[in-house]
């Protein structure tokens, strides 16, 4: 048993220019700006419960998902019977292909996922 | 004075078939799926108090984020002042560039925003 959500997004820009892109997306979005976090500037989305943050990439600007769990592993075989498919690993976490072809990613959840809104509780 | 904050998002999936693209994130997000409205299938997010639905499109697959405003035209204005231009009116809604590439729409909030989570009270 284990469980997942949506944790959030991140705003995959293509720019090295990180500090106006995210000073852009934290004044769309009326979103604090919480500073950089490695290679990320996390916007304060805490009142929506989202996890939202910017980051710099080489390809093409886009916005990925992130589902979080307590379980990595098995919530990304349980995403491979859905259909989707391991692009690759990246420290704790894991990039996968949806069959529409969008990239997202596995998360291990910050924040104890019980009684949270949104949680799903899966059965192997 | 208006009011606007992130609507949500939505999945545009490069595919003529829209319902198993629609089955597959609403498993995958564990969010029912609230069936055909036009163009696009709901997916249940209101306990996270998104609005999040997939569609159809020809171009290549991406999420898009949704802002809504009580005021379209002032939010797009505003939006505009950040560095976004626009792209496309469509129906009631705008679809804007943000400087950093991403597509993104502004939309008629179809709440009443007034004490909202999230909601930035925007002077001219």
């Amino acid at each position: 048993m284990h469980r997942s959500r949506l944790a959030g997004f991140i705003i995959d820009c293509k720019t090295s220019a990180l500090e106006p892109a995210a000073t852009f997306w934290s004044e769309a979005l009326g979103l604090g700006n919480l500073g950089r976090e490695g290679g990320y500037i996390r916007l304060d989305a805490s009142r929506r419960d989202l996890a939202i943050e910017v980051q710099s990439v080489k390809h093409d600007s886009r916005v990925h998902l992130d589902i979080e769990s307590d379980d990595v592993e098995a919530e990304v075989k349980r995403l491979e019977g859905l259909g989707a498919r391991r692009v690759e690993p990246v420290s704790t976490w894991w990039v996968l292909e949806a069959p529409t072809g969008h990239r997202f990613c596995v998360i291990r959840a910050k924040v104890d996922l019980t009684d949270r809104p949104g949680t799903r509780v899966w059965s192997p």
